[in-house]
């Protein structure tokens, strides 16, 4: 049996007062009210809930008459702008490279309730009640957990150094990634020596790969989402056959599954490349 | 071959006699059968029952005219009416966090057949005519097991002086645990080893995390039901991350699969926001 | 190279003619013909066959009137009816319980061939031909293998001696078992000694739970189907942690997946239940 | 780095040219153009392709009128006598017993698109429009490759003399088996030797239960189709936990996943029992 | 903590430098723009894209009238036409060897986003429209990692002298491979040999089998999709053993799953044979 002294639990209790996570987030909220959601910041701010979630339209969609189909965009674009001082989405085309999904979407808001107010309005419009839902998972953002200045400086000065200098991306990449318990369990000076080992080799390619992580333990079922963006497959390609050739791989109980590509287009195109047929 | 006296045979026997939980369930419900359930009294008790089932609303659902889908709610609303004596029920949209379900109930009740009487009903109205079961998990509630003020008083009182101070919970997360053999077969006092292993670094998010759990060994495919409300997803962030880096972690053979994320709504509010659409 | 002998391929075939179940299933059968089944007799026979099968009502079924649906309680029975001199059915309510059924069919005879048949009139009822089944398990009745009056005599008098005695059973429990080649290559010995491990800690629960089992290996993706009735869910749960913490669990490679839990009724009942609705 | 001599590269090139299963059976195939596939040759013969699918009766079939669905039958067969001089074709009916299908088909033929042309005539006829295929497995028939004459003299002797005694077979099983690596990474010997292990005990039933083996390794999911016929289910029971207790049993990763189990009928049975119905 | 100089900074990025089959690729493309794409080129180019998709046809197909689905195929080569100067497709017939699709299309381009216009276009035709894609796998070639000239000169050799001397194929496979992370763990030597060992045995079915592979890993949940073709199906089963007894068949967390199987036909034939029907 533990025997636990006051002090012990005073630690605890003061570890819990350190997460100021979601207090940050709603401060960087009310910021944001006034206008739409700036792009720039949600994209590199800590505390910044994701979501992403892939659909398939149901066959019935092709039944509509072409005119019914041709006004789904502009139904789509409204509830977009109805939620813009909310949420931003960014989506993506995954047919012909998915058999699960034709398309993907990846909302950011500063309150998980906000995406959810949005999805619920998006499902109630043509084109939403017309798709399944395939997957949907969901992450928040956190400041770097290991390659930080102090733990770890010229691994972190390689990261802020190595910036994207490829084409604009065309093609983006959803992948989720669950850890053992074995990992969890390493202890963390053992987890940075990991972390450590995982990232030098795939500086290189930060070049022509970017990146961007979300955390989701608890959340959903896998801890984290990492999100790609790239011009070049074999890039990115090297860029995963590294992180598969590091011992980090070994703790892996999901990478992938799904694994999701789509081609980076505006909601728009993508609601009318999917609304075509006879 | 085991030789065994009448002795041996004789304690068995006894230790089946100590199982008096349906017993004092079936008291409890008594007491209870002149008006609603006690929200409160039922929700501290032992011997009662715990049922989560969430659904998926079928695409045919919208194309019943508005009205039809306007008149869903009250439907809904009298069968809860009808029940109130014996069940009470939590609702929680879900919709835009799984792919797998559009909104989760919780039943709590003294009698597991008078919740499933509630469902029967339930499923008959329109709402639930046109809603898919997707999942359904069934446990009932007990009294400590391990952190206990006679095996662990220290970490019995940290539990107890540790109470709920966030803003009112707006988040639900009902996630599944099951645990291999080796975890069955340790003795009693490595099991409660480990469980406060596993309650110490907990302790410090209690203030910003309610928890509930229901046990469902033999009831259902899982060993627990655990069940969470927060106002702060990133301290429920750290309290799933600090139980994943505890031993205890390495016997888990389910955890989550799945995680199933709500927002907190009245049932009446849910029917309508899953209600409509053009 | 096994060099063998004649004698060594004569106890081979020789142990081929101790199988006598089903010629022992044959003679019982011929003596039903007669009259309907005696449920009794044919509960307590080995080389009986056991037939376990869950279905969902399909939607499609609540767009029939409720005049149509009131009828197909009436043509479930005829189809009972006639089958009667050969089968005979239990019903169970698992809506509300499961996400998989909406209920769940025991049937045993003396012939597999028989249970078949009814089953295929059953499914061109309205009620049958509106039904998906969603799990069909197939076993055998046998004689006790290991705790036998020679093998095991004190835990044999325990089980003889270990009466249901609690109040009328109103839940039932059907959990398939598969067991893993490490344990079926143990000796005859060695598996006897794990299953008296097993029965002594489970003694004390005979008197609120009553089992029954079947044995799987060949006919189906299971070696054995356990089925339990009880009235006391707390002691259903006691008992099977008690046999989750005995070391054959880890033998285990299937133990439910489903666990099909569901209330005990009259199959009219059941159908009547299942036919509600607007 | 291996290096190779010429020597070697040609004894590799001259293995290739030992493998003639394809010419004999193209062989077979032109000697039977003249009429009907001749059944007990193509049974007996290697180089032969075996074919099985399942398959589940649509919920629409039932939607049409009692009289089409009475003619189904009569243009099922009229496929099987346009295809007579390149297959034969068993059905059996699985409903009742399966929850994934309601019918198995089973086909042999000297070519294996010869099948596939018969099937695809097969899906466009009312039955076969009205079926979902559920599963297919592909293999081909070789000739004995352990327990041949000059390896194992005593077991092939004990195999060649064990004929089938029993009933008619009313029961037939469709059971995939796929090895693992360490399986295939055994010496020939070595599998030999627990190929033996496993003949032995499995002797004594020959007399109730037919086999016949399909090799399926890289042509689809599994590395063996085995088949089985009887009329003794406890005798079909008593082989297949024979098969349990030999070591090789812990080299397998699929052993059923479906086991599918039917009854023996003609093609018209079966399309007429399924097409019943008010 | 790992120290790391500017240098191995450097080096890092300097092996980024080296990974130009993007640009390899996008320059051929700019070179095939005038004409159809080079058949015989593209098979044989680095830094191609690879996309293996496969169908089901739904049923609701088939309640078109035949002159309908007569027209189907014309729409069909009319897509295939309009992207010709951009992508080649080849089509394969599944039904009757696959549960899980109807037909199997592999597509070749020096751009992965070209590949996804056709099949945007392909899936708002009459037939693709009634397809529902089952599985859809992406991959690029490269040329040779292991049996290179330079690292395993015999081998590669061998390789480059068995060619194929079969008859015109007529069957078609798609298998997938996934490696675990002990396999990517090895050092470049230990994976060299794995293939050094793989090949061997191999070379001799180079006379009987096609093959053709296409690196996946991140790109989606695979690491390569091995692609085959063949007129004798003993020969490509007696490969596949050969390969199956190879160590690194220990490293495979997937093999097949599926295994897709099909025969080889024109994109027409294949829209016709599935086009047939009362």
């Amino acid at each position: 049996m533990i025997k636990m002294t006051a002090a012990a639990l005073s630690i605890s209790l003061l570890m819990a007062g350190g997460n100021t996570l979601a207090q940050q987030g709603a401060m960087e909220k009310k910021m944001e009210m006034a206008g739409p959601v700036d792009r720039a910041k949600i994209l590199a701010a800590p505390g910044v809930s994701g979501n992403f979630s892939t659909y398939k339209v149901r066959p019935d969609y092709y039944r509509l008459s072409a005119a019914e189909r041709k006004g789904a965009a502009a139904q789509v674009l409204a509830v977009v702008e109805k939620h813009k001082a909310k949420i931003i989405v960014d989506a993506y085309l995954t047919r012909g490279f998915e058999a699960k999904s034709d398309y993907l979407l990846r909302i950011h808001s500063y309150d998980m309730a906000a995406t959810q107010a949005f999805l619920v309005d998006f499902r109630a419009t043509r084109f939403g009640m017309n798709s399944d839902v395939t997957e949907n998972l969901v992450g928040i953002t956190k400041g770097l957990n290991y390659i930080t200045k102090d733990k770890s400086p010229d691994l972190n000065k390689g990261l802020s150094s190595a910036t994207y200098a490829g084409d604009a991306p065309r093609y983006a990449f959803m992948i989720p990634v669950k850890k053992n318990a074995d990992w969890w369990n390493l202890s963390d000076e053992q987890r940075l020596k990991e972390m450590e080992t995982h990232t030098l080799p795939t500086l290189g390619n930060l070049v022509n790969v970017k990146r961007k992580l979300y955390h989701s333990t608890g959340l959903d079922d896998t801890d984290f989402i990492t999100y790609f963006e790239t011009a070049d497959l074999g890039a990115f390609n090297s860029l995963m056959l590294a992180l598969a050739k590091v011992p980090e791989n070994k703790y892996h109980v999901r990478w992938g599954s799904p694994t999701v590509m789509g081609t980076i287009h505006s909601f728009e195109n993508v609601v009318n490349m999917l609304s075509m047929g006879n």
